[in-house]
């Protein structure tokens, strides 16, 4: 199935030409339509087809963007906005064509503040820019989706990583955003108050709509203060069930884990070759403690004892820096790990997340049906939150095996809505997904829509993702 | 100004009538109409004209709701849902007549997901009423508004309360809705999964839609581990200035505290008076610590030196339960020693939110605020989130100090838009605050009205409330 053709969807071949003209006309060189650029442009990460746009235009200001949506409103033209191309679903593919919108030039940190712990800056800063910048501070941003991630892109897609279990999701810390909407208006969704009740949540419905009902112009986003002290932790378990019983225990406790990341034995398999480690050979949870030297000596403690309780193997915890890097050298390089198993391979990830009493259950399930398929897939979790990854090694030149590895695939966004889940815990839809939006959502998608259609009525907000035909 | 008198809206006669008659049928004596009954079903909380509806029904399951819902709609008759009837804005007057729906039937807690920290409950459950079911689990709830407030009611306002500081907001602890929308289908938002990139976050815009939306008919929402130890903490400072400096120190410092309330020095003398207290009447920090036993002790030791670094005055903590219910003597009791300033009034309360680094400034500049308008009003804050509210004490039968009062209250809601925060940080908009709400979100209100057209499109769902016509 090319989940990237669009149902009910149609190329307008004229209305692109002419906003393309127009778009010349104001942007002159800020524009391009070289063909390497628009296919690096389109989507260039899973086994998704690259449809680029027509189009890519350099934005470098709101007045910028609200001036392409004008143009582009006027013509009915496509708009696809893009950060820096990390996305995973198929996020950035123009199936009816359009116009690119690049944010690379819009990447100010506008102004902290430190007192508010907040910052208010452009789509195009890349997280680490961020904290790169933040670093004198004593304050940094949290959410860590592995990925060189822009945070506009990140806002867009409800992105998140292996520390949202303490620091929450970009829906917990997206404050406010200015948004050009789909008829060239500029809005921003909420003031920079802490909370509010003031009116519907603009905020949290801008995030997690991946372009499809406006552009992200600027975002003011939530700081946190950097921990007095940093632990990190590991510690192997005999079963994948005894691994989340201990996570359970952990999060029941009220232990603040800043992380706690799940591999699986293949994954520690795999690091062992890839990384020249001698871990124990079974699934293995990987802490990290945020706090005062006394409350992360605690923490480590407490949780030791859970897991010990959990029958638990060796558990070695560190705040020494050096050594925690040593601790946690299996999950850094899990992905090149991965890829190592399989040389040649591209690795394809599903992202399932369930409620935390049925995770062990989904990952036993996804284990059996791994070698059913007779495929190779090594399994990383950020297991707080019941979220995890089957990394699927697909060679990208056999189509039998793509085809196997999009069936396994399915099955895993369809297991985890039956044990009371999502498709996608910080994925998200795009195209990939959008087969499994009814059986998740039942109704719930035809508000959706409605919703879509009220916004942008000529569906030019990067057509063809999130809501099924 | 008569803020209740909707523009642009008539009351269809007609359709109400036939709509109570149809209900009579289908609900029998669960439907009332009553004068008294239904006047309890409307605001009755602060100036605001009572508005009653036409009729009371009692649910007793999601099926009564949807039946409700599809009468209605076919009459276009108004539907207004109904908790407990604690909301400070209007949010229940029926201005163009309609049906109050009682959710007073609908209180079962239905499911404890101890794995999970989450709870599947009916509307009607009082927050109260959860934490005393959850004793034993060792789990609570920790959103306290400070009423006797229904969940469902909590839910559709985005309240919050003394300890959203640490625990966040019903934005932030509400999971899934079940929901009957306005063409009477049943959907549920979101899975329990605790995160999700899922499509469009119709959780959080059901969230303080304030039933303009859809009628919530089940939560289902986040728990917390009960903290192994408790700490309570106060401290008079010489200005509210100074207490605000070190509120925004021991947030950047990252002490997870809990509570952290302001009581300005008129609610200090209140309280001095009503509780025979000997309290310096000084502005004063009210603090609550949760956590281990070593953690607690750390915190509120770490508090005290930043407490003191500005200017603090003697800094008393405690973990003993009684010592702690009487150093908090004076938050719990300030509502009835507030009224106790000048017996036989009633206390109408604002509720400004703002940026942290604008709080003391917005304080003071509303302290002088009042002392010109010749007003007797404290100030009570949860200022660890920059909200507080002014009790304004109103002789309900002088027209003239209303109007006063009321005056006061606009220039409260204005000043926090200027300041970059909003007109409510927890009350909700209802009909008390809609003329704030273009100034406070200009254009966006228009894609709050093409969503709430779009959802509701006749306009059934509590109409006259949140959106300015």
């Amino acid at each position: 199935m090319d989940v990237t053709l669009p149902v009910g969807l149609t190329r307008n071949d004229d209305g692109i030409t002419r906003a393309c003209e127009a778009l010349q006309t104001r942007f002159g060189e800020r524009l391009s339509r070289g063909q390497s650029l628009r296919e690096q442009h389109g989507h260039t990460m899973t086994w998704l087809k690259n449809q680029p746009p027509d189009a890519v235009v350099f934005v470098q200001s709101t007045q910028d963007v609200a001036d392409i949506v004008a143009i582009c409103a006027e013509h009915r033209c496509p708009i696809i906005p893009f950060g820096i191309g990390s996305s995973l679903e198929g996020q950035l593919n123009a199936p009816i064509g359009g116009v690119s919108i690049d944010f690379s030039q819009m990447n100010q940190i506008l102004k902290v503040h430190a007192e508010d712990l907040d910052v208010v800056l452009q789509p195009g800063v890349i997280r680490t820019q961020l904290n790169e910048h933040l670093r004198d501070t004593g304050l940094f941003f949290p959410i860590d989706p592995g990925a060189e991630a822009s945070l506009g892109g990140m806002a867009a897609t409800r992105a998140s990583g292996t520390n949202a279990v303490r620091y929450g999701t970009m829906r917990e810390n997206v404050i406010s955003l200015e948004v050009v909407m789909p008829d060239g208006r500029i809005i921003r969704t909420a003031s920079r108050a802490k909370k509010s009740s003031s009116g519907y949540d603009l905020t949290r419905l801008m995030v997690g709509s991946e372009g499809t009902l406006g552009v992200i112009t600027e975002l003011t986003i939530r700081l946190h203060g950097i921990p007095e002290a940093v632990a990190g932790a590991i510690c192997p378990f005999p079963t994948v069930e005894a691994a989340c019983n201990a996570v359970i225990m952990t999060i029941q406790y009220g232990i603040p884990v800043a992380r706690i990341e799940l591999l699986d034995a293949l994954q520690v398999k795999a690091c062992n070759l890839y990384s020249k480690l001698d871990l124990v050979e079974e699934p293995m949870l990987l802490l990290e403690f945020h706090g005062s030297e006394a409350s992360v000596k605690e923490q480590s403690e407490l949780f030791g004892e859970i897991a010990s309780d959990c029958g638990g193997g060796e558990f070695k915890w560190t705040t020494d820096p050096d050594e925690r890097a040593k601790l946690w050298k299996a999950r850094h390089d899990a992905y090149w790990s991965a890829s190592g198993l399989r040389p040649g391979t591209q690795i394809f990830s599903t992202d399932s997340c369930v409620p935390i009493s049925r995770l062990a259950e989904c990952v036993e399930e996804t284990r059996l049906d791994i070698e059913e398929t007779g495929l190779i897939a090594p399994i990383v979790g950020h297991v707080g939150d019941g979220n995890f990854h089957v990394g699927v090694l697909v060679d990208d030149n056999d189509p039998d095996e793509i085809e196997r590895a999009e069936a396994f695939a399915g099955r895993q966004s369809e297991r985890a809505i039956r044990m009371g889940g999502t498709c996608t815990g910080e994925h998200g839809i795009g195209q990939g997904k959008m087969a499994y939006m009814r059986k998740e959502h039942g109704d719930a998608v035809d508000y959706m829509r409605a919703i879509k259609q009220a916004i942008d009525p000529q569906n030019i907000m990067n057509p063809g993702k999130i809501i099924p035909a």
